[in-house]
């Protein structure tokens, strides 16, 4: 990583981490226990990749082709995008108290704490997490205070379809039944245990991890008016990276420890869960990430889109702890 | 019930049902066990007060003031509020799938036929019943074939907080949590059992029931067009009847059988939840409900939209089964 992305990087995180405590709805109206649960679970200090994504879409479109943009300019293209930045956190936020619950995945750790479920129990922990989905789409159909202008309306929309396809049954909800599905969860007799081929791997983690990822690339170029051709490069790019995201979380389930994780190691394993090491080994895998985040950096390249902070976001992906 | 109030709401009944089904997303992309289980909890054949609320509020705006709307521009009105009427119908049965959880309610019976997770396992009720909250926000956000008129994109947005707002920490979640707190599921210590008083009771209900039926009588004038007084006529409107709605539950639950509610009778007063007919008695609560209804029906008149289906809907919340 340059010292300049690292700069880069902090500065983006600090707004975020302010911009997310911001968003949290207020007691009253909302229930204390609810507002509390939501900042429990939001955590602070992780890395938020995918909130800082929607940021540097956002400025790599206002330096398309190597444009000068001053400080003002790249400030008020952050300013736009912040409400999908956040929108997409709490909705991450969201799928992993989800995935933890006792009747998904059964996990007690995450992002270093007790999963929601434990502290609070399920009740809450659903009710808290359904809260930060509905208040995810909430945000992001939330009006400035000026006046809305009406291409910018139309901006939001279009946010909204993409966010909605990413969570959706075709998209990660979708990837965590087929999920399920292989682990042999689902109890209806109709519906059998799936089997998992890498073309089924790969479907599901474009689903499951690589449809909210490539959300973030594509909103933060929509809401300060990308062309489709930026737009269709910044979703490669974020379909890339999404895939090399999930590799590398295969590759440290198998292993890393579960302090250096912030979650339970070795899980999938012990579940018998189709990973990429599992049916690729790890050298294989670990190749096979850095070959999408070299297919990512192309993506970008096509469009007039080499943004040196997109680009080190590529590669703080696969540099992760290992 | 009037003879024509009966025949305009069985077509719009029908309506529904086909836009419901239609709106259910395809396998593939999504999982055909997924699209099977919304399906399901979808049911058929139920009542879909709200999203006939949603028409009804479309079509009155059109006929504001007594004025002549012909059956054209009636149909074209409820073409432009069915994609809020699915998207509330959805929400909805997201909400009752959750509420019947083992964690939450732990219920085995809705609509008539075993709840959700009984048939599919919990993992796939949690998931499905996501993807109807998530599907919700997308239908609303999705831009018919035509190019979207800006003033349109500007209704879609309201419509859109309008009905985060009803789902989210202040509405519909944050009146669940109540519940919960009441009824003792939430295990954080420092929040202790509330307790019940009258004026909780209300706030509980308008955040539960009330507030996704108000959402459904706005959102039905929004995207028409309403102007603001009619918005406020119309949000007291659906805030009364879904009072009235929520008390009729309360004696429904004291005094049907679980035959004729599709759910399971008896259950508030076995939990000792706090209820209307628990606090003020059977008679008072059925008066209270008509008081209710009275209010909804001055609110429209107090702007000019006195019409006859929303004031039918009023009668048909309360007639319900008693």
């Amino acid at each position: 990583m340059t010292v300049s992305f690292e700069v880069w990087a902090h500065a983006r995180r600090e707004q975020v981490e302010q911009a997310l405590q911001a968003a949290v709805p207020a007691s009253p109206p909302c229930p204390a226990v609810v507002s509390e649960a939501m900042r429990y679970c939001l955590g602070r200090g992780t890395k938020r990749v995918r909130p800082v994504l929607v940021l540097a879409a956002a400025e790599a479109v206002v330096r398309r082709g190597g444009a000068h943009a001053d400080d003002a300019a790249l400030e008020a293209a952050r300013q736009l995008a912040m409400p999908a930045a956040c929108a997409i956190e709490f909705i991450h936020t969201y799928s992993l108290v989800h995935d933890d619950l006792p009747s998904m995945d059964n996990d007690a750790l995450r992002r270093g704490k007790p999963t929601l479920h434990v502290v609070y129990g399920e009740a809450l922990a659903i009710l808290a997490s359904d809260g930060l989905l509905a208040e995810g789409f909430s945000i992001l159909a939330r009006e400035p205070d000026e006046r809305l202008q009406p291409a910018l309306a139309l901006r939001k929309l279009q946010v909204l379809r993409e966010v909605g396809r990413a969570v959706g049954a075709a998209g990660m909800l979708g990837g965590q039944a087929i999920d399920l599905q292989c682990a042999g969860r689902i109890t209806h007799p109709s519906h059998p245990v799936g089997t998992a081929t890498p073309e089924a791997l790969r479907d599901m983690h474009l689903r499951k991890t690589g449809a909210l990822i490539r959300a973030a690339a594509v909103t933060g170029g929509v809401i300060v008016g990308a062309q489709p051709a930026e737009i269709e490069s910044l979703e490669r790019f974020g379909e890339e990276i999404g895939l090399a995201f999930q590799i590398v979380d295969d590759i440290l389930d198998e292993i890393g420890t579960s302090g250096e994780l912030g979650k339970t190691a070795g899980k999938d394993r012990a579940e018998g869960k189709p990973t990429y090491p599992a049916l690729f080994g790890l050298d294989e895998s670990k190749a096979l990430a850095r070959a999408h985040v070299d297919a990512a950096g192309e993506a970008l390249a096509g469009a007039g889109l080499p943004d040196e902070h997109l680009l080190g976001i590529a590669r703080w992906v696969v540099d992760r702890r290992y």
